[in-house]
């Protein structure tokens, strides 16, 4: 069975990140299915600073998540 | 005694996500109980980008928790 | 001696996620303890979805609190 | 030495609540210091239903924070 | 090396909202790192409440962290 | 293989925190990519004391996540 999020482990921080993004989107995806709707809204709110801003801040909350679920690939660190 | 939240714990984490989104609308039902009401509100919102952005941002949250219930699914990850 | 909040446990997850709004609304009321104004103000927000969405928020982030009181209520899982 | 805050540790969930709204007021002071300003300002807002939402959210955060100081106040649950 | 942040460790809870407060305000300086611009936008925001409210809510997302690090000042407590 | 996140593990605190604003500042690139459309949009926002108060709420979102990597950082405490 195909799915969108098979696992919340990555290899690294940064997969992590990419990850985080992926969650923040599918949410907004979840509620507008429309993809040609999304699309309209798309150019007004990546010159808006203030959804750029709430943007970062949902990525943030994810990455959290994402982080805890990798005990925060200390086992990577000091490299 | 049927309820609408046997559990926090699901089998996957795309169920979990689900959950997460379940547990953002219950929220909202549970203060607007008025489904007529509600469905007048919807398609406004629906293309309103900061409500998109907003509700990522309460799924995001309701995530945490649903994710930490589940200790992060990790034994079904490296899949 | 009475209290409106005796304990963060509760029985199952669904009584956690009504404990959840009552300490959001709660919080309401230690702000503004006038039923009157209060139920002046309901009518608007329960009809304005971005007010709505900013309950399910501070729910979701109760909700957090009560969750990881109860250990999510993992010994009733998989019922 | 006097303080305003000489412990998170409370002795119940409800005094818990009562200092997460005390942390809340506090740094909303300690941002504006003057009593007359902070005055003129709360009936504006005591009226205004995002504002009392917003408040509602940051004594949700300040809960957490004062709930895991406490351990959740478990011991003296089920009573 | 000076530094403005040697430690998030502190004497007390109280110092702990304080280091709360500075971290906040060093985010903001480090996004308008021009002190005339920050000292002009500044009688704005003391008189707008719900910018007060929002300084409040990042004071206790950073007092979070603050307070976690602490180990909540438990050994302090009782006093 | 160049990476922007070779890790969340930081020598001090205060690179804590940087990385905690570059975590911020990445997910705003990530969402609008155009260097010259995010150039455009700075001066307005550096001057608007709301995005400034809520770029700060980001970046201590993001902080909480450095902080517990690095188990805050408590070994070079007391100095």
């Amino acid at each position: 069975m195909s799915t969108w999020l098979p696992s919340l482990i990555t290899a690294t921080a940064e997969e992590g990140f990419d990850l985080a993004i992926k969650l923040s989107r599918v949410a907004v995806k979840k509620t507008q299915p429309d993809d040609a709707v999304r699309a309209r809204l798309r150019p007004a709110y990546a010159e808006d600073f203030d959804a750029l801003i709430s943007i970062s801040h949902v990525v943030a909350t994810n990455f959290q998540t994402v982080a805890a679920a990798n005990g925060y690939w200390r086992t990577e660190a000091s490299a």
